[in-house]
């Protein structure tokens, strides 16, 4: 990455290159604790301030609730699209980047960047999308901000959403979490918001249009939250499935198998991929998300999966496997620690032939703009 | 406005045109009475969640916190100026959202959009003067997001800030608290940022080079709310000195009176307004706050501020008159409601030459891209 000394496209694609831009040259300066974790959301304890008027976080502090805290920008191409549009994306997107930390969502804000030139009926109809995708999620947006710039120095509309929300006392997720045995699931079938913009963008007409995914899921996720122990959970937005199963295994330490023939990919979508040369596993969803419990839990998670709008589809697609985690250098071994082994944080997908390969971090997606 | 029919620069200027557009095409729609205020941050009333993982929010709430949300996008032209640049903006901005309400601000996310080509030098470059100011403000960066978008697609960088602080119990601010005999207080001289951008984008050198004055408030802020009784408070960016004291004397539905005289204007920037043919009053800063308090507290909150770095020319720049709040519509006058008169939400300057005129509301600032 030194040898580049310029934003790239690909450093917005959601694989390697975009991880190491946000470590290198975003993360590390503002080195703290919150931030280091690079998770959807920050969780942070709130208390209510002491008398000099600052709030006493950390340990120290005398907690009253952990507020979850994340933000998104949107700049998809085209802005509107079968299945939904920027607005939608916008609430959806960021509404489930606080689900999938544990937190109820509670309210939204709401950033536009406007271009000299836009109609207002496009931006009446955005507003429209995000008032009904935030009813669906049962949250509110209640403060915003809009920017204009001249012709030609944006796109349209950009949107930045970034929302608040409460964590339950008693939840805790993450990839520390994730343990040898635990089964991994999706709530359905992938690649579809890629393929529909693609063929938006691309005037491509299937004989089955594929539309959009996008879709706030926090009803689901506090479905499967109820319905057993989860350990962890992440949406699979840029750099698809794969970069959500390759971030995991690296942050657990752990090596995930995929069972190639359990993940769900619609007929028209996988028919689509394979006209577009794309590999459905690194191509972008909206709504889908993907969830690690433990294996005794495993089919009530999916059972409460399937009984949602957002799961019918849904499918336990792989397992934890065991004694590859990763050796911390320089602290003691734990029972869980077996010593590094070549698979360690490493994706292995069971193919339909057979085989086994490993699934690959994406490098930088081709596909800009997505969402 | 219902005869513009695309977004035009004057759009985002921050005066009436601006105002009208958010009102009713973005706040109408989503409706719901935290949006409505139109504040600078929202404030919400934070509970746990009850047994189904849905935080209880509202009246019914038991509220464990208050916590104040709000966002600000930053698309200045150019990056980076006399005094500060887009990432020390971006701090300030919406760390000062924050205190205006009176919460002690306590985290915040980053939004980047990247264009193709931006020299990531430059990109360094801002993460530190971002990593400066939040040290500055004591505030922490805690989650982020980057999108990159194609050369001509966007213009260089663009960044949202939103932010999260708790407001301490015993904290009540508004422009409802606004009471007739109240003192106005700027912290400093007005129209440094506006000038300061505009003599860069023009090449202008002057004598004397006019800095921005873009800084974190919350420091300056906190003293005034533990000098003396703080009805209102509100810190002057885009629109102005003049935009800021109509949305205080609309919102308040009372009139302002300004003494023109004493409000500061640093010569140098009163030189370089007279040359550019701009009025200083509707010149954006981004480091001045007005600070409306009771009568009595004047001189101890101008104290205050004037032994803060960021308030050596405080003044005391008018007051609010009695007997001119609006007869609400349909309502039960109260005691301090005596009747509209032609003057009510409305800003009186009296003039160096004795003589007194209203100071409009600007309709849409000349100046696009100035935060």
């Amino acid at each position: 990455m030194d040898r580049l000394d310029r934003i790239i496209l690909a450093h917005g694609g959601g694989g390697v290159l975009m991880r190491d831009l946000i470590r290198d040259v975003i993360a590390a300066p503002l080195a703290n604790d919150a931030l280091a974790q690079l998770g959807d959301s920050a969780i942070l304890p709130v208390a209510q301030p002491n008398s000099a008027g600052r709030p006493a976080t950390g340990e120290g502090a005398r907690a009253t609730g952990r507020i979850a805290f994340t933000t998104d920008t949107y700049v998809v191409q085209p802005v509107f699209f079968r299945g939904g549009d920027i607005g939608r994306l916008a609430v959806a997107g960021t509404v489930n980047d606080l689900a999938v930390v544990g937190a109820a969502p509670l309210a939204l804000s709401l950033g536009f960047i406007l271009e000299e030139g836009l109609p207002i009926a496009d931006l009446r109809r955005i507003v429209a999308s995000i008032r009904d995708t935030a009813d669906e999620a049962g949250v509110r947006v209640v403060t915003g901000d809009t920017k204009v710039v001249g012709a030609g120095a944006a796109d349209g509309i950009f949107i930045n959403t970034s929302g608040i929300g409460v964590v339950p006392d008693g939840i805790d997720l993450g990839p520390s979490r994730i343990t040898p045995g635990d089964a991994v699931l999706v709530n359905g079938g992938i690649a579809q918001h890629g393929v529909a913009i693609l063929s938006e963008r691309e005037g491509l007409a299937f004989e089955t249009p594929v539309a959009s995914d996008a879709a706030p899921l926090n009803g689901l996720i506090a479905a499967c939250l109820a319905a057993g122990e989860v350990h962890f959970m992440r949406d699979a937005t840029r750099g698809g499935l794969a970069a959500v199963l390759n971030e995991m295994a690296q942050d657990g330490g752990l090596t995930v198998e995929i069972d190639e023939r359990a993940v769900p990919v619609d007929p028209a979508v996988a028919g689509a991929c394979d006209l577009l040369g794309l590999d459905p596993f690194t191509v972008a969803n909206e709504g889908k998300v993907v969830v690690v419990c433990a294996a005794s839990d495993a089919d009530s998670v999916l059972a409460a999966m399937r009984a949602h709008e957002q799961g019918r589809a849904a499918a336990v697609i792989g397992r934890v496997t065991e004694g590859h985690r990763l050796q911390t250098t320089g602290g003691t071994p734990t029972e869980r620690t077996a010593g590094g082994t070549p698979e360690s944080g490493r994706v292995v997908l069971r193919t339909v032939f057979g085989g086994a390969r490993t699934l690959e971090m994406p490098y930088g997606e081709d596909l800009p703009r997505i969402c």
